[in-house]
């Protein structure tokens, strides 16, 4: 598949999107510098700015003449959103890069060390407080962006607040359900045993939970602004969000297959990482069905040893890929696709509704 | 003066505020477990709900005729608004109490310790990552609340986005300014030289951002709220929130004050852990410019010190008082009082005027 058209589209957008948000009164509330640096930091570094796309193409199939002006600050503000749960993800997860770059609070850390003179263990707990702190300022940032959709005039005021509900109650709630089970795995499977007892659909749950959620949103919120709506169970908003949700899915079980696959520089960050942190996937799963005692035991060695050396990582990857996992996983994500596309048949034709269908395949096909 | 007539109010607020969080819809939204105890915990504490009766209070001189069930999610927004803050507080200050029992940070350690069966270092661990998690529901939570205002159609959906606008734009900024700055200066003054170049203007000022803001943008969302309008520059609106700002701030100096001369029991939190936090208060700066040069070395080796005994703690406090600090910053809180007073000679007399200026004289005159 020819994917140029999608390419152009998302390297506009990267552009406006990182213009407006340069430009938005909300840099004059970030206080003091260190707030600033946080708050700001992942959010300029290069990204693909899929939901923002997702949101504004979403918007433009149900709505092909809407002033890109007053669609953008939701674009920018579901991405900001995404934004600060990786603060906190990076924070909880103590991951030290993002972006190819410093996650916030190892950046604050080296910063303040420089800067302000503070001492090893305070950097260290000045780092942990200002990545909260950012955080929690993005969370606003975000709302901010969509308080602000009604200033224009052009979108109801009811719209807004009826999107700032969803986002507040579901869509946050799902997301941080979904990273406190993420966290809460990672501390309670001490033996393979313990993961083949958890079944595929919680681990599909959880993907979903973590990224489904947040396209969905994006397509319905898209979709709701272009038709000026407060209507989420519209057919339309519902189709754009069932279409976006299980590509949501996909694409995490995308990013899963590249944590084994993958290459590290196009990734920016090291492949092998999900293996040392045990990470929960369906292709370790299926591996596992499909392994000989002994290699169950080699796996279980391995997979969550955050000391595994390269050797090992290399050796487990192998294993993973011959014993089925990446195969089994890639039919997974294709099958999510498949029945994604469907949900696009009452939307009418046009470059936007071109654009969704190449993104649902790009999603499965990229591979960083 | 007599303050059964506020007390019998904020009692009443006590049980109308908890009853509403407990049946509130987002309760359903707090998952997991973990998620539900930590964004609950303080706030089914014991608590003056002073943030929520300023807004009621508020929106009641200027309409005491409006439906108290119209006003009570914004009253219970700005308290849940205020607490998500403390949780978050709370683990960047290391404080392992609030409200008479453990933190959040410290509640879910111990819970999963008991439950979970995770080793020490990982309940910790999962304990500070609860508590990031539930700090970000609980604001959401509060901007949910905010954001249903408008549900019943007594108050425009343009109001209740004004007042997220507001929240999550100058009040948010305000807070977290706040709390950086008291983050850094608790390690950047390893010298009491370095205390007294921090001005007088800049401690009060820390005061209103840590406390003034949040009580003035009650006292503000109370009065647009009644008024039913998007006009923050409302001359009855800019009254109220200057009323507020200032008694917020004689709050916090009312505050420091009971942290040095205060009853323990009363209180719920250990008198003598701002001397041992090196707190930066008025109190100790008036003391340190009447202090000679002996008592200066003596201060200087107890304030900040975690470490300091009983003993010292207990002369420091004496020293405080010896030194006038603590009746110096009586003084400003009064100034700061009968200052905020005359802004409500615009607002007609009713009993909620009456109870402002019984709540105001309150700040100053409370022992717990």
């Amino acid at each position: 598949m020819i994917y140029n058209q999608l390419f152009d589209f998302l390297k506009d957008i990267e552009v406006k999107i990182a213009r407006f948000l340069r430009n938005d009164t909300m840099n004059t509330h970030l206080k003091p510098d260190d707030i600033y640096i946080g708050a700001t930091s992942y959010l300029f570094r290069p990204s693909k700015r899929l939901r923002p796309a997702v949101l504004l193409m979403s918007c433009g199939s149900v709505n092909d003449s809407i002033d890109e002006s007053v669609v953008i600050p939701a674009a920018a503000g579901v991405e900001v959103f995404h934004t600060w749960t990786l603060v906190h993800d990076d924070l909880i997860d103590n991951d030290s890069m993002r972006r190819g770059k410093p996650s916030v609070h190892c950046e604050i850390e080296a910063l303040c060390q420089n800067k302000l003179h503070f001492n090893e263990s305070h950097a260290k707990e000045y780092g942990r407080s200002v990545a909260i702190l950012a955080g929690d300022m993005m969370q606003a940032w975000s709302i901010k962006l969509f308080a602000s959709l009604a200033d224009n005039g052009f979108i109801d005021a009811a719209v807004a607040l009826k999107l700032i509900m969803i986002l507040e109650t579901e869509i946050i709630s799902n997301l941080i359900y979904g990273e406190t089970l993420d966290v809460r795995y990672g501390y309670g499977f001490h033996e393979i045993e313990d993961l083949l007892k958890l079944k595929e659909d919680e681990i599909i749950n959880m993907l979903w939970l973590k990224t489904g959620v947040l396209y969905s949103f994006s397509a319905m919120a898209g979709a709701m602004i272009g038709k000026n709506i407060t209507d989420d169970k519209d057919p339309v908003v519902s189709a754009l969000k069932g279409f976006a949700s299980a590509c949501g899915t996909a694409f995490q079980l995308q990013d899963d297959i590249l944590g084994i696959t993958g290459d590290e520089k196009l990734l920016g960050k090291p492949v092998g990482s999900d293996i040392r942190e045990g990470k929960k996937t369906t292709i370790l799963l299926e591996a596992l069905r499909n392994a000989s005692p002994q290699q169950r035991n080699y796996l279980s060695s391995v997979v969550g040893n955050r000391a595994a050396v390269p050797e090992d990582i290399e050796k487990t990857k192998s294993l993973l890929i011959e014993l089925n996992g990446v195969d089994y996983t890639k039919q997974l994500a294709r099958k999510f696709i498949k029945n994604a596309i469907p949900h696009l048949d009452i939307i009418k034709e046009s470059q936007y509704k071109h654009l969704l269908l190449l993104w649902a395949n790009y999603m499965i096909e990229r591979d960083f």
